[in-house]
């Protein structure tokens, strides 16, 4: 959820000298952020410094980021012949950062740390190649579903084939597991996540554990979706910060969970992050399964001094 | 769900020549914009045209729209003593134009249709108040619930009273039921819904039901709040379009349920709009305590003739 970010000065002071996707694609660089948040907080694990949107740029769409503005994209999609320019094998090629990134960083963490791997969820990659810009509803996305069902699914079927060869090159790069993000899951309904998302969910899943990596997925809003996630072969399911943990528990009773502290409790007194995470592991009961993280990504305005507060009431 | 908007020419036409607060505080502008989608679709009920944010403009937080940016504030709540200039005596004088706009519409529908009025709730103004404008997650008063929290009850609590004086006011002047919006109401957690949110709902029900009004509410992306929905005395809940009508119907046998078709659907081929018709038609049953509706506001690049193909299957 961010753990290297904008929150911790180290963190700032190298991106004064590094652009984002600089970063991104030189090893040593992303080696550095990943380990700032290992070397001040101890972490139990790492996770590659990269972005979701790494797969749609090297599809050709031409992703930059204004800056404090987001994503924009040079060549969204809008119609059946962009898919024809979009090449698997040529994309993997310019992907190559990706693993380079996730090997360099397992040599700095050594084997005693799990090392996480990650891409974006196809559909969550669909929004914005559509939008072509973040939204709060990526409307055009969610029309193009019923409007145009034979170019989303040919769209999904091909960001789910690269994103699998993208997963599967992390975990043969040192990744234990990979994380999926389904950052805009939640706007669809269950109905149109069962007949858009998961038949492409399901073939990362295949892909990523036939080469033995274990899949994590997160779908941020995604509590109406959760009993339909059931037949997915995931190994974990990360819940965002709505999300009751009992309840998730009960709908996965033997699968690792993995959250959901709401990331802005770390901009509250250090009485309240207390008591917020005591509820938290008082949930999690005998924490079996159960990773605690953030249930979103950690904001820039986070002081690393609330970090420390929450570390030592989950270590203590 | 902005029965009256622009996807109606009729409603652009007139907004050429009258300002949005102009045609709110107007009653006969307000019952000509109200009347338009009555005439053309003869729907079986009215809502009253206004909008949510009159309430912290009277409160003299001084809300403008900017151009296709979402509403502005110019005096936002940041502090405690912006509380003491609350006063909602005097902001109840200057709310008269919705009473009003209420009457003035009652007497156009005549009784045989059942009429509307709606308001927001505390916490999706409170929301806007602390915010100051529109935002994708009000990072700034999720943070104050547990920063400031007496600010915030004391806040909530003040937006409950005034709040449930406008509701009353409408049933008083006509409105048969009145809507609670709670559009940012998904943001929040079940604990800190249950500790912010709920208190301040149960006030408004209250007081409404007191007046002999029923009461709707609509909570946005808030399925994982729908089992803690359960105590409050609402007569009926509006769901969003990710909530399986199905679920909802198991978690409130004895309430009305009104919902909800994804407005992006009336932006699909006809056939997919019929299909989607039928199949929440479907779900609803023996359609006893059922209200068709949509399950988000209506998007203005909407057709009006999608919404021909809507009530035709429906009504058929």
């Amino acid at each position: 959820m961010r753990q290297a970010g904008r929150y911790m000065p180290a963190y700032r002071a190298l991106r004064q000298k590094h652009g984002f996707w600089d970063v991104c694609k030189n090893p040593e660089l992303s080696t550095e952020v990943a380990m700032q948040p290992i070397r001040r907080f101890d972490f139990d694990a790492s996770i590659v410094f990269s972005d979701i949107l790494v797969v749609p740029d090297a599809l050709g769409l031409g992703v930059t980021f204004a800056k404090g503005e987001g994503p924009v994209f040079s060549h969204p999609l809008r119609e059946a012949s962009t898919l024809d320019t979009w090449n698997a094998e040529a994309a993997m090629e310019k992907l190559v950062f990706v693993p380079n990134a996730v090997h360099a960083l397992r040599e700095a963490i050594g084997t005693e740390r799990a090392l996480l791997g990650f891409a974006g969820a196809p559909w969550t990659l669909f929004c914005y190649c559509v939008e072509g810009q973040g939204s709060d509803d990526f409307r055009r996305a969610r029309v193009m579903l019923h409007a145009q069902p034979e170019l989303a699914t040919r769209a999904l079927s091909m960001l789910a084939d690269i994103t699998a060869r993208l997963l599967v090159a992390q975990v043969h790069a040192g990744a234990d597991a990979v994380q999926i993000f389904d950052t805009w899951g939640g706007l669809l309904s269950p109905f149109e996540y069962e007949r858009f998302a998961i038949p492409a969910l399901k073939s990362i899943c295949d892909k990523v554990q036939a080469a033995h990596g274990k899949v994590i997925l997160f779908v941020r809003a995604g509590h109406h979706l959760l009993p339909h996630l059931e037949t997915l072969p995931v190994d974990g399911v990360s819940l965002d910060w709505r999300t009751p943990w009992k309840s998730a528990r009960s709908l996965f009773p033997t699968r690792a969970l993995q959250g959901n502290l709401d990331p802005l409790m770390l901009l509250a007194p250090d009485a309240e992050i207390r008591a917020a995470t005591k509820r938290l592991l008082g949930e999690m009961g005998d924490f079996k399964r159960s990773i605690f993280n953030l249930g979103h990504g950690i904001v820039p305005e986070t002081p690393e001094h609330a970090v420390d507060v929450l570390l030592k009431a989950i270590r203590s």
